[in-house]
């Protein structure tokens, strides 16, 4: 996240985490140029604090900082929360010497509670944005994630190389619409405000509108982008020839993170991907895909290498997609199940060692159209029960 | 199933499951005289093959007989799918001697592979359908079911005493939508086919559709009603003065057994009430209620005593339904925990010993308007996952 010139990150400890109690917990980025800034947001009716305040800050489409913490999401906190949020805004504002407006806000943790603003004044003013800091601050927003999720991409224009960087945090309550847990992408060309939300918002429906680990969309998320113009050059609109360049960029930024949040999922063993083809239209594709990627069944019997296919397509089934069993054909690690609604031998026990792969493909062709998606989830673990029901996270 | 008056039953055992492979696994109901007939269906787009036979059959709303087999679903299993399920029809018209047109057929088990009727000819035909057979006939259908589910009702017109009964099954793919995975209902009132049809579209709508196990609507859902009228009586119809009589017996019938459903679902240790009120209307009642009720999260929660409320009214937030934080009231085990958007004191401690008990109450009041609605699920624990990891099921 700060592999673009210009972007500074740092990272302090407030103690907010039950877990991991003496790692950093709020972390700061910082742009040292103002930034055309988009952003999307949950589209869960309860809408924590720091959503509401940061929906704000960026109505202007300008921002030149976040601070963002773990271990207490502020959500259902009310009027306090509302306060708390303004007052991490000023806190950062002061730190770094920036309009208070231009302070993009994001916590992410347990729900209920609220930010426990004595501990976090002291660390959150001693924080020092560095250039290398990307790495302690992708650390920092982490709650139940084993490992930071970092990408960037490059691309260029003319004899300008441009750099597009991002993180994301999130393992749980993952179900994104519209947006994600928290994902901070960030660029050093000079992009033009209109089309940076434009490029953010197709970026998103194909990368973390595709993930689900367990159907459950926070009141948190948020994906955020910054383009500095740092690396100079004349500004980059939807006809400038860089355009695609950029638009391939930040979605394969995206798209990286968003696989990240699915194989480190919580309690998860394995990445499962489902490509849906041949849909009547993309929207039912995106639909038949997503259902599947969240059936508990499905989860499960990966989970299990247990070829159970028959849950797939109920799935896609269920899905509200438009689905004809005779037209259907659905391979599971590459092998054909189903040919057009005709049962297919199939090698079990070859099939079955295919599944220990951490790596599992899903493909289902409906044989009705030319829409085609592809959603990433995870298998269904007992580790994630363990995970969500021993310990308030 | 056979407590009215002129319902037979029996079962007989055609090895059709991977586990319990001794006991009986396939069932006959008979009614001795023609019944008015009504059903609901899964609304997956994916039908299984008996599905589909049992629409065309019940088409004219009059049925005699339904044959039911555990073990395996005959689900995605094409054309010769349908033969195997005109051909369960015929045998069970030639054993019972009624008209093959008169026979539902229900199948639940394994998706994806196909009836062994090789298996189960001889069995079949062996089936002694006697008054009290309505157990051992819940019992051949279960699948993972632990304990079979029967209810009853019974209500009285005039000098004249009814009955409603109803056995049903299902423990895991459970998220029903217009109907359940397999439930029967009986009565031996003679009700108007057109009001049978309405009350039991009434009665699911509260009871089946407002359960969720998973998540997963199963291809081969189906609540079934048959009304004899062997108790005599004139025929009641939605003007009778005995019609609000059997529309409480038989929501009452489905509603036990929606519970029990809940109750026995796969892996669980806990039945989850979840009551809405206070909702915009009674659709939005209903969507925040099952959301609750579904959540992964707060279904984790609920296994390990975890008073994590703030879960509850996020998954209200993306149900789609109208929801205000300000003016929301929750209450766990009766403690109130949010009122009017405000969070309130609670006993951690005592909060979690009452979450203990294998029955929890969540009640959400949205205060926004008169909509209200009830839904049944159930916790999530290690033992869901195992049971639907490890074996094809």
């Amino acid at each position: 996240v700060t592999s673009p010139q210009g972007f500074l990150a740092g990272a302090a400890t407030a103690g907010l985490r039950e877990l991991k109690q003496g790692a950093p917990d709020i972390a700061l980025l910082y742009s040292e140029q103002p930034c055309a800034a988009a952003a999307v947001f949950t589209q869960n009716r309860v809408k924590a604090a720091p959503v509401l305040l940061s929906q704000r800050h960026l109505a202007d489409g300008r921002s030149q900082a976040v601070v963002a913490n773990a271990g207490c999401a502020n959500a259902c906190t009310g009027e306090q929360g509302l306060r708390d949020a303004r007052e991490m805004a000023e806190l950062t504002a002061r730190r770094l010497g920036v309009a208070v407006e231009d302070v993009v806000v994001a916590s992410t943790g347990v729900t209920g509670c609220t930010l426990p603003m004595d501990s976090i004044r002291n660390p959150l003013l001693t924080i020092e944005p560095s250039r290398d800091g990307g790495e302690s601050f992708a650390r920092a927003i982490m709650t139940t994630d084993k490992v930071p999720k970092l990408a960037a991409a490059a691309f260029s224009a003319g004899s300008r190389r441009y750099v597009v960087g991002g993180c994301a945090k999130g393992s749980g309550m993952i179900h994104p619409n519209m947006a994600t847990m928290l994902a901070f992408l960030t660029t050093d060309a000079p992009i033009e405000p209109a089309f940076l939300r434009q490029v953010l918002d197709e970026a998103v429906v194909v990368s973390f509108n595709m993930v689900t680990v367990d159907g459950d969309t926070s009141p948190n998320d948020m994906a955020l982008v910054m383009a500095n113009g740092v690396a100079g050059g004349e500004a980059i609109g939807a006809g400038h020839e860089a355009a695609p360049l950029f638009r391939q960029a930040l979605r394969s930024t995206c798209v990286h993170l968003a696989k990240g949040l699915a194989r480190d999922a919580e309690g998860a063993t394995k990445l499962i991907e489902v490509r849906v083809e041949g849909a009547t239209s993309e929207a039912d594709a995106r639909r038949a895909a997503r259902a599947v990627a969240g059936s508990m069944l499905v989860k499960a019997a990966v989970y299990g290498c247990d070829p159970n296919w028959g849950r797939i397509l109920v799935a896609a089934g269920y899905s509200g997609a438009d689905l004809r069993e005779e037209t259907t054909s659905l391979y599971l690690q590459d092998a054909c199940l189903l040919a057009r609604g005709r049962l297919q031998p199939v090698d079990e026990a070859s099939l079955r060692s295919a599944l220990a792969d951490p790596d599992v493909s899903i493909r289902l062709d409906l044989g009705l159209g030319q829409g085609r998606a592809t959603a990433w989830g995870c298998d269904l673990t007992e580790d994630y029960v363990r995970v969500n029901s021993k310990y308030t996270t």
